[in-house]
C-alpha cells in the first residue's frame, strides 16, 4: 500500500477547511476532491513553471494548469516583470487605469473582426454580460444554450443549478450537443424571439470523451442565424489560446458576433473579456454594468505581456506539440500495460483522459492516484491543460509516471 | 478660464478608450464621465498613500479610494509586501491556496458570531451567492431589497437594468427605504414565500444626501423576521470597514444570517466574501458555485495583512476622525464662501457632498472641477471615502483647495 497522496499537512488543512468553508458543491471542480478522496493533492504552498509543491513539501508535475490560466508557465518571469513593474506603481485605483486602452487595442489587434473590447473580472462575467448584450441588442429573451456546455456559475446557465423557481431558467432553451435537427426545430417553434446562441467549442462532461462541434451543427448555426437574426456568442474562456491560435471561433469555422475570454488571457492574473462587432456596441452601452475589481491595472499589463509572449514565442505550435506528445505517449504506455481501452480524446493541449470500460472512473481515479503518489497531477475527471512551460523532458517524465501507474491500475474495474 | 482638468494625454487616451470600449452604462459610476465632462481626471498613471497621478502627470489629492477599495492608502508598503511575497511561491494555481483556510479563519475571528466564510470574486458574487443561499434554505423564491440600495451588476438586482423581460424581476421586491410599513406589508402579501430581505447600512442615491437605516427599520427586519421566518443578509460590500470596525451589521444593531464583504477587506486585491452562520451551511453547499479566479493566494495574503493592519493601527478611529474633520472643515469653507447650504452627509468615514439649492448638480459639478484643477478629486455625485494614508494635513490642504473652489463656484445654480 503507498503512502497517501495527502499527507499530515494536506490532511490538518482539510480539518480546517471543513470546520470553516462549506464543501458540496461550492468551488466544485476546483476542490481537491471533486477528483475522489485522495487522489490529487489538495493544498498547494507554491508553483514554478509545469511544477506544483503541495503543503506537505511534495513536488508535481501539473497538469490542471490552474484549470486553464497557466498558459506559459507558472510565475513567468516576463509576465511577472511586467505585473511587478505596474504594481510599483498603481493597481487598482479611481477611475480607469492608463493601460486600459492599450489592452483593449491589443486584444483587437489579435482577435481578427472584432471592434470593441469590454473587461470583467470572472469567465462567468463575461458569459453572463454577452447574455446581456445578445437580448438587448436583439430586444427578445430566448438564449440557446447546448447540453454538457459549461458556461459559469450564473443560476440562469448553471449546469446543475439549486433553483427555487422555473422563472430562472424560462429564457434558456438547451439543445443536446451537435444536434443540428433540434436547433433548427428551436427556430421553428420561437423564431425571431430567440436573441442568440452561445456556445463552446467543446463540450465538457467529467469523465466523458470531449466532444468538439461539428461540422453539421457549424452549418445549422449559419441556418439559424439566418432564419431568426439571432446573434452567436463564442464562449472562450476555458479553449481560447489552446484551440486556435486567433480564437476558437476560427478553429470552428464561426464568425460570431461576441467572443467571451479568461482564464489563459493573461497567465493567471484576474482579468476576462468581451470581444465584440460594431453593431453590438449601441447595445452594450445600454448595460449598466460595472464593478470595482475589473479595472485591475495590474492584470491588464499582465494580459498584454501575455498576448505579446504567447505570439512572439510560438506558444500555440509548441503547447500542440506537446499536447500531442503527451496524448501519444500516454495511450500508447496505457495499451503497453494491458489497458487496451486507454482514451485520450479532445484537443491536443487539452486532451482528456479516460478509460472506455470503466464505472464512475474508478479506474482513472485508481491511475491518477498512483500517478499523483508518483508526482503528476492527471485529473481523472476533467480535461489536462498543457502549458508553454512544459517542455519534451517533462512530457517524458509524465508518461514514465503514466507507465508506472497504469502496472498498478488493474484493467478490470470489478477489481476494484 | 482655468485649464481642462484633462489634459493632452487624458484627452488622448479618451480618444482611444472610445474608439475601443463602450460607454454608455458600461462602466458607469467608475467612468469619470459620470461626474460630467471634464469635472474628474479620467486616466491614473501612479498612486501612491492618499494620492494619484493621472496620465498627464498631474497629482491629485484623492477621496475615491478606489471607489472604496483603498482603506489603508494606496500601495500600502505592509500590504504589498506580503502580496508580494505569496507571488514569489504561488498566486492561482490548481486546487486550494495553502492560505485559504487561514485566512477565512482571520474573517471569522474578526466578524463575530459567523462560522464559515465562502470567497467569491466580485462584490456582486458575494450578493448574488448570499441571495442562492437565502432561496435554498428557505426554497422559497421572494427576496426583498430596499429602493435606492445598489447591490451590483447582476440584472436581477440592478437599478437601471435592460430587460426584456418581467421574469427577471419577478422574485424581487423592492421596499422604499426605511419605509418599515411597506416591509410589514410584504409581510402580509407574501409571508412565507419570502426567502430573505438583503439590506445595505447606507443607500446610494447620485447627488442626494445619503440616508442610513432607521430604527424603525431595524425594529420593523425584526418583526419581518419573526413573521416570515425570512433570512437576512447584510451587503457591506460597500461600507464595510468604514461604519463599524466590526461590520455594518454591528453599527445597525442586526444580527444577519448572511454578511457580504468586498472592496475594502483586501486594499484593493480582489477578493470578496460571504460569511455565514451554521444553520445556513447545508443550503449553501447544495449550491454550484466557483469560478477559476476566487483562488488567489496573493489576494488572501493581502486581505489578511489588510485586516491584522487595520485592527493593529486603530485604522478605524483615524479614519473616522480624519473624516470628520473634513466634513467639518468642508461645511466651514462652503459656508464662509458664501454657501450655505453646503451639506456633508453620512458617516465621517463615507461623506456625501452636496449643494442642497442645486439642479442637476450643476454647482457640485462646477466645484468638483475648480476642486480638481486645483488638485483635489471630490466627486460631486457620489460619496467620498476617507483611508488611513489621509492625515491632518492632507485634510487640512483638502479643506484649502475647497475653500478656493467655493469661492469660484457660484452660489446660484442659475447662473451656470
Amino acid at each position: 500500500m503507498d503512502a497517501p497522496v495527502n499527507g499530515p499537512a494536506n490532511e490538518a488543512l482539510w480539518v480546517r477547511t471543513d470546520a470553516v468553508i462549506p464543501g458540496g458543491g461550492i468551488y466544485l471542480t476546483r476542490s481537491a476532491r471533486f477528483a475522489g478522496r485522495d487522489v490529487m493533492p489538495s493544498f498547494i504552498a507554491s508553483a514554478e513553471g509545469c511544477r506544483l509543491v503541495d503543503a506537505d513539501g511534495r513536488s508535481f508535475l501539473d497538469f490542471n494548469c490552474g484549470n486553464g490560466p497557466n498558459l506559459l508557465g507558472y510565475r513567468h518571469p516576463e509576465v511577472d516583470a511586467a505585473a511587478a513593474s505596474q504594481a510599483a506603481r498603481v493597481d487598482l485605483a479611481a477611475f480607469f487605469p492608463e493601460v486600459m486602452p492599450a489592452y483593449a487595442e491589443r486584444l483587437l489587434e489579435w482577435g481578427d473582426g472584432f471592434h470593441w473590447a469590454l473587461f470583467t473580472k470572472n469567465g462567468s462575467d463575461s458569459t453572463n454580460l454577452a447574455m446581456r448584450i445578445m437580448r438587448a441588442a436583439r430586444r427578445q429573451p430566448y438564449v440557446v444554450l447546448f447540453e454538457s456546455a459549461y458556461h459559469g456559475f450564473g443560476i440562469e446557465i448553471a449546469l446543475a443549478p439549486e433553483t427555487t423557481f422555473d422563472e430562472q431558467h424560462k429564457y434558456v432553451i438547451r439543445v443536446p450537443w451537435n444536434d443540428a435537427g433540434a436547433l433548427l426545430e428551436v427556430a421553428d417553434r420561437y423564431g425571431e424571439q430567440v436573441a442568440g446562441v452561445m456556445l463552446n467549442p467543446l463540450d465538457q462532461n467529467p469523465a466523458q470523451p470531449t466532444r468538439g462541434v461539428s461540422p453539421e451543427l457549424v452549418d445549422a448555426i449559419a441556418r439559424f442565424r439566418q432564419r431568426t437574426g439571432a446573434l452567436v456568442t463564442v464562449d472562450d474562456v476555458r479553449n481560447g489560446f489552446r484551440l486556435h491560435p486567433r480564437g476558437s471561433h476560427v478553429h470552428m469555422g464561426i464568425d460570431p458576433d461576441l467572443l467571451c475570454l479568461g482564464k489563459a488571457q493573461a497567465n493567471g492574473y484576474s482579468t476576462s473579456t468581451v470581444l465584440g462587432r460594431e453593431a453590438l456596441r449601441a447595445a452594450a452601452e445600454r448595460i449598466n454594468f460595472t464593478a470595482t475589481y475589473m479595472f485591475s491595472a495590474v492584470a491588464f499589463r499582465a494580459g498584454m505581456a501575455t498576448i505579446d509572449i504567447y505570439e512572439r514565442d510560438g506558444v500555440f505550435d509548441h503547447i500542440v506539440a506537446m499536447g500531442q506528445r503527451l496524448k501519444d505517449g500516454i495511450v500508447r504506455a496505457g495499451r503497453e500495460a494491458g489497458h487496451e481501452d486507454t482514451v485520450m480524446s479532445g484537443p491536443a493541449a487539452m486532451p482528456t483522459f479516460l478509460f472506455a470500460e470503466d464505472s464512475r472512473a474508478k479506474r482513472a481515479r485508481t491511475f491518477a492516484r498512483h500517478a499523483a503518489q508518483r508526482g503528476a497531477i492527471f485529473h481523472p475527471l476533467l480535461n489536462w491543460f498543457v502549458s508553454f512551460a512544459h517542455k519534451e523532458a517533462d512530457i517524458d517524465e509524465a508518461i514514465d509516471i503514466a507507465r508506472r501507474a497504469f502496472e498498478l491500475t488493474p484493467t478490470d474495474v470489478s477489481l476494484l
